[in-house]
């Protein structure tokens, strides 16, 4: 087949026809991918997390630095959990953060006294409706645990507190039963019902099929629960809300049971390409990677070098073709603009995979002045080293400054100057936050 | 509301209708969830991680790993990168491994000319198709893209080697472009067409509807590529599989530009669920945590504590609850089986969210006598000692023993042993890497 015989394709230079492309599918006429809101569990989930050990003054710190970001919810570990946690979970309430109050307890009525009295908001009641967590578990079968759902609900309800019934294990539980337990205590009046995927196993399209189901059994709003065992949480909760789901919990940093559960920071991330006026009107973005930092301090772990959006390289570009593209517009390999997180970006030129477009940039931004020849040539000199060896910056701009002065081009006054919004804009020096271990890198 | 009027809901004690309700749903007739391959770019995506620079010796150390571990490509830099990239994919070439070896070119005649000498199964070729890389990186329109194209598939083809063609920036390309080019490059022959989400923008049930549609064109096979900006890399892959994908890419930990892409080791959490037949018959999961600490090493950067299998808590439980299932049946919390991957399951015991179930478990395995009600008596000791400062396991010992000195219950011979299935099964010790800081939490 010759190149004749193709046919000549659409040319399409106009516009999308929808102004995100990225935002709410039309077919997802019960999405709430513009309208979520967020239950953070750092100080539940989050201390279920192997390394987390908080004291009072670190669950107050976290506390009113995810109220300072704007999460709508805070969850707390149940009061019955130790005589601390009680007593930090009332203090917290006491602390008149914008964000209501929740904590977590089992489905049992000795649990519910303790917490309707702590001054929470809300209370989360959870219940394993699996075949595994029924037998091995707490051992009643489903009319059990209907019974005992009524009874907590309804004395919670009996105090003006916000009451949240939740199954455990959702998507290894019968179907019928769920539906059966979600639709009884939707009658009876409970705000929120919850999926929870408390093993990790779920995948985005049964999420989806869970949720639109459940939408059409209750009236309440539907909270989803994601774990991380298989790195499906952020997608999970993305695909959960397309469906129909209201409320997503996450942790900071995703910090939960095992690998833990839908991360804030990279939910943001998500959402934000989704439905980026909500997101930004909403939430506080730029305050990420301190909370971030705080959490990571107080359960002692490092940043993960790919998390996104504060992993030391999330918006680093380094090979040739993407460098000398974001130069030109950096929309070309970028969904996420580093701006909004109060981030940049950074081009790594200082390898054997650069282009001359990277080159010519830092070219200009040591006011020196090359052709695009020159600049090919000294380019070339560069992927020489760096075929060698690992380089750094020093390193590119010895070669840079070494050629300079060989070919000796009178620099003239008035003559073509840095490109001052690449430069403001793009950093071609070093990432952010540091990589791991530096030395020997550099 | 009384519980008395609470419909009798089914008790379903009987087995699930599918074996495996994890696996391919029904619906997906062309879905290749059992039936996938992987192509390893660790040596190409992963070569534009930030921190990457690898000597020869490195490139055949992880290529012979990766082989090893039975993926079924592995992609190289392009032989025009540099010298030394030439040099290298030549030298991995004639390793003689099982794995098919490519590499990943421009679609340019004179990157083709070099790649096909190289001793190279296949060749990758790639091309921006959006019309922000039309616009800011090449500068050609979708007709010269064609034409190239066509030229390079027949030239590579002449030569009796695999070729593929991808768009980049797929989700952002004009479907009708993508569908005219696909349909042209499959009438002449590419063994694989490629899906590239270039900038990590992609939602699952995005990816699963351009699969099938772009299925219903092409009789080649699919092959996608998925950046993790937003979080959504391996749930991406998964659904294009269901959608009638064959191939996905993958790196080691992901790594790639900013990111980085589907990770090897959490695409195989998520497979094995679905397909755990076929995945543990075909890839050496045994290997996945070693290969990880070398390329690990290689790029000089720390796994990160919530990575999926190989992260320091990936199957460690802490809440009493969970702790209590996880003895009685590990399936309770767990989807993933940490003996699949040569990995240990850990009780986290020494904590105030502990239960008393958990401290019977290290009563049994310090080979001490205690009833049930002293058991629930030291718990409460425990988890009093655990709200005022971090535990560890000495602490939870000494507790124990200073207990059980002062009860002084005689042990009988011949009591109640330890439950030997238990002990060596669970491991209720430390997790088996240590995680980053450990002086303070212990």
């Amino acid at each position: 087949m010759s190149s004749q015989e193709f046919e000549q394709v659409t040319e399409s230079t106009s516009g999308p026809a929808r102004p995100n492309p990225y935002g709410p599918n039309p077919s997802d006429y019960l999405s709430n991918v513009q309208n979520f809101e967020l239950i953070d569990s750092t100080l539940r989930e989050g201390e279920q997390f192997a390394n987390a050990f908080y004291s009072t003054e670190t669950k107050i710190e976290i506390a009113k630095a995810l109220d300072a970001f704007g999460v709508d919810y805070i969850e707390l570990t149940s009061p019955v959990a130790s005589e601390q946690s009680r007593k930090d979970c009332e203090a917290i309430c006491k602390l008149g953060l914008k964000a209501k109050i929740l904590t977590h307890i089992r489905c049992h009525m000795d649990d519910a006294r303790v917490a309707v009295e702590t001054g929470v908001d809300g209370v989360d009641v959870v219940i394993g409706t699996s075949k595994f967590l029924r037998k091995f578990s707490h051992g009643k079968d489903m009319n059990y645990i209907a019974k005992n759902a009524i009874e907590v609900i309804e004395f919670v309800k009996s105090k003006g507190i916000e009451i949240r019934f939740s199954s455990e294990d959702s998507f290894r539980s019968d179907l019928v039963d769920l539906l059966n337990i979600y639709k009884t205590v939707d009658k009876i009046g409970v705000n929120r019902v919850g999926i929870a995927d408390t093993v990790g196993c779920a995948n985005p399209r049964q999420v989806y099929e869970l949720v639109r189901t459940l939408k059409s059994v209750v009236s309440c709003d539907i909270e989803c629960h994601f774990h991380n065992d298989t790195g499906c949480a952020i997608a999970n909760a993305y695909t959960a809300l397309e469906g129909g789901a209201k409320l997503i919990d996450v942790s900071v940093l995703g910090i939960g049971e095992r690998n833990g559960i839908t991360p804030l920071g990279g939910l943001m991330a998500r959402m934000i390409v989704a439905a980026p006026e909500y997101v930004k009107s909403k939430y506080k973005l730029h305050k990420i990677r301190d909370i971030e930092n705080l959490v990571a301090e107080a359960v002692e772990v490092n940043i993960p070098f790919n998390n996104p959006i504060t992993g030391f390289c999330a918006f680093t570009h380094k090979a040739g073709i993407h460098a000398k593209a974001i130069l030109a517009n950096p929309s070309t390999y970028e969904i996420l603009d580093p701006h909004d997180f109060g981030m940049k970006r950074y081009i790594h030129f200082a390898n054997r995979l650069t282009g001359w477009n990277a080159i010519k940039s830092r070219v200009d931004q040591l006011n020196l002045n090359l052709s695009d020849d020159q600049v090919k040539e000294v380019t070339t000199k560069i992927k020489k080293l760096g075929d060698i060896r690992p380089l750094n910056i020093d390193d590119v701009d010895s070669i840079i400054k070494d050629f300079h002065a060989e070919v000796a081009t009178p620099r003239l006054a008035g003559g073509k100057d840095v490109s001052s919004q690449d430069v403001n804009d793009i950093d071609i020096n070093e990432p952010a936050t540091k990589k791991v271990k530096t030395e020997s890198a550099n």
